[in-house]
């Protein structure tokens, strides 16, 4: 009888477990928007620390801009800074076909995104790219280990394609 | 009697879960870097079967060219077979600083990738790029649900950076 019940409460245990998994992979997913949302919010304001506060302290990026890798946060800062230093007033971020992947400990999202602004020379700019980030849950919270953010490039030409449209 | 052997079994059955748990990380990630070994070896003999192994039918894909996005594999496979299409004879594949991160159902993998080649009017070709691949277990395979290989732009002039090495 005793083995009975320990083998029963073990499963019972084990169900718990699976069933919680479903609603936590739910959670994940949501927790990992709510932090792209609020990199957007910083984005658009170009709140460098609020952009920051996503990224683990060693983060690898690969971004939009040579070269091939950003390794750490003071590196990925930098550019991001001399990013926004060429705009002026408000820019527009819009997401596009997000999806996000996430369960226990580790997660990705992926995303087209709209980027648009003025730049201090009166230009002004719109884009469309791809990115792509990993994600890690540390000490509680999830951050981002990896950002890639890019162009796709036509080889014929050697010219980035930046007029595409989704 | 009861209730303590089976909070005892309870608390040994979430034990064995937790030490249970870095073990499989560690698996997880060997199992994806196989994936990976596996798909460059058949990228250096152009075998478009063996390439296509590592997607999963969904698969979601930001290549190198436009557009800026493949959805599924048989428009990602359709891009594949024109990229190999230029080329002729065996080519290079290297990865340098990967790092793969898993948990569970859900992994990512980041790399610095040399390809190297002759195209079929003679012209070598070398180049250094970036990519990100996310996995997910699916029926006990890590399959590549998203791909994202590029190369940085240098937005002054609107060319990519093809001559950078890391």
């Amino acid at each position: 009888m005793k083995r009975v019940m320990a083998f029963a409460l073990i499963v019972l245990a084990s169900g718990v477990v699976l069933s919680t998994q479903n609603s936590r992979t739910t959670n994940d997913q949501a927790e990992i928007r709510k932090v792209l949302d609020r990199f957007a919010t910083a984005f658009r304001v170009r709140d460098i620390d609020g952009v920051m506060t996503m990224y683990s302290p060693d983060v690898m990026a690969f971004d939009f801009n040579p070269p091939l890798q950003y390794a750490g946060k003071d590196a990925y800062r930098n550019n991001w800074e001399a990013f926004f230093s060429q705009f002026k007033g408000p820019m527009e971020l819009e997401f596009r076909d997000l999806k996000v992947v996430a369960s226990g400990k580790v997660g990705y999202a992926y995303f087209l995104e709209r980027f648009s602004g003025t730049m201090k020379n009166g230009q002004k700019v719109e884009i469309w790219g791809r990115c792509t980030s990993g994600f890690q849950k540390i000490n509680g919270k999830w951050l981002d280990t990896h950002d890639h953010c890019s162009e796709p490039v036509d080889f014929t030409t050697g010219k980035a394609a930046l007029d595409l449209k989704p």
